[in-house]
């Protein structure tokens, strides 16, 4: 049984009431708070030593990735993170000035988002370091994007370049909170998620959240320097496109807008974001399944993103 | 360095915000939200395998214990819990049916309180289970009870009976949401929060937030049935009544209220919840420190409660 096997069998009948306005399966749960104008967003992740940052890893750069990867479930949603609590489990014996490295880096992190942090725990976790954060946040009524709105015909778009994330990237992503913003307030995006497990693994949730297919351009893969490097040197066992694909760890948004959006989209973003790539991968179509199309035709996409547990 | 000093050298500095009313340091943070009438409670809480539960407990109780706590420090608050997200930690193989089992034990309790799980995550932790949850609620503005409160005259209360809790309690405790909600609606509280590391160190909770002192009426302090008997059969090293002083886990009330209102307040409560002991125990006054009165006069008490990485 592998984490999303699990999740579905544990999520079938959760406890629910009338503030649930979307509970498990998105990137954040969405609830009625009795705001005229807005909806109350919240979310938890944890990173675990040895799993999502090796031993040895600047403390810094830890609390920076825990708080981070929370802040771009936020920006998936097009929302606005508030408020913060910090859960750091910690091994028996450990160095105080450690986990004020963490809080650190969190909370340079924090300050450039206008999030407090306003409490939390520490606690023992014999054999690793844990770090489990919560956050709260709002997104305007209407304006939220979840994973499911993803119609035929639609564009898909990525910011940004994928793969080779663990060459340092997955410690220092910056969450892409103001761009999604303001793509949510600019345009009717149809659908969006950030890129955790990999862009083809990501793409998926997002198909099955709509009940539709997608053809991906493989030429149109926008494909990180460290990719391409890792695969030059022989480093990887992958082709940069592969790593682009399958990677993970990247917290790039992945969205989709109807067609006849994509020119004025892609217009209006490198005027407002000229620092940012955002690149036109493919297209949502009807049925289901990924196709990837390059010079040799279109086959089916069969590599598939990061299962944890798998 | 304890628990509480790690703490305080970590929360010295945290990134605020203006939505920030009450941050690291009380039972929940409180944010202001922009409702007219409400305040938003917000709260993280972990239970560890070796720590909180002793490996083999039954999986239900676990998943009770673990959203009871957050729970109990909602009621702290004298708010109304309305969502958790449950993030569960696991070693690399794991059985299913146990991690169903918490999950079971975990939406009984959140039935009985109305409480929705919006989702979480399964991950992987080398050595231990650890479970964290965290929750949003709400208080009515004016009605939330901070630690910070308390006044010297003030009668101190406390719910239920104390000590010996690691006989089951710890594992099948009822959170007093409603009875704190009761309390808050019907009297001025000065002063609240929940019994996790035992009276004598969670009122020098209340006594340091507010900067006074208190003495204690050894005979009047509520002894459970378990810690008397422990201490009859020689299971235990402390008398019932240090047991009950410091044992911890009790997870019920402890508060103050003007000692005019001392009398009112329990022949109401009597009315209202008679199947739950209602205790005075003592009276705070000016200055610092605890003391406690037996047949022999007046100690200091020394005996602390529960420190985590003590």
């Amino acid at each position: 049984m592998n984490e999303f096997e699990l999740i579905h069998r544990l999520t079938r009948s959760l406890p629910t009431n009338p503030s649930v306005v979307v509970g498990a399966g998105d990137d954040c749960a969405v609830l009625e708070a009795g705001w005229p104008d807005r909806l109350l967003l919240f979310k938890t992740d944890a990173v675990v030593e040895g799993i999502h940052f090796a031993t040895g890893t600047a403390p810094e750069k830890i609390g920076h990735k825990a708080l981070g990867r929370c802040l771009s479930d936020i920006a998936a949603m097009a929302g606005t993170p508030t408020a913060a609590l910090v859960t750091i489990a910690l091994p028996r014996t450990f160095d105080p000035d450690f986990v004020a490295a963490i809080y650190t880096g969190m909370s340079e992190l924090a300050r450039r988002h206008e999030v407090a942090i306003v409490g939390g725990e520490t606690t023992t976790n014999p054999g690793a370091t844990l770090i489990s954060v919560a956050l709260v946040g709002w997104v305007w009524r209407g304006k939220g994007v979840l994973r499911s709105g993803a119609e035929a015909g639609d564009a898909i778009f990525v910011t940004g370049e994928l793969g080779g994330s663990l060459a340092g990237k997955h410690l220092e992503f910056e969450p892409r909170l103001a761009e999604a913003r303001w793509l949510a307030q600019q345009f009717p995006i149809h659908a969006m998620l950030d890129i955790s497990d990999g862009l083809a693994g990501d793409l998926r949730h997002i198909l099955t959240a709509s009940r539709v297919g997608a053809e991906l351009l493989a030429p149109a893969i926008p494909i990180s320097r460290e990719a391409r490097r890792a695969a030059k040197a022989g480093a990887s066992a992958k082709t940069s496109l592969l790593a682009a694909l399958t990677d993970g760890e990247d917290f790039e948004l992945l969205f989709t807008v109807a067609s006849r959006q994509a020119v004025p989209l892609l217009d209006a973003w490198r005027k407002q974001f000229p620092k940012l790539t955002l690149t036109c991968i493919g297209r949502i179509k009807a049925g289901e399944g990924v196709t990837i199309r390059d010079k040799q035709g279109v086959r089916p996409l069969t590599a598939h993103g990061y299962v944890h547990f798998a």
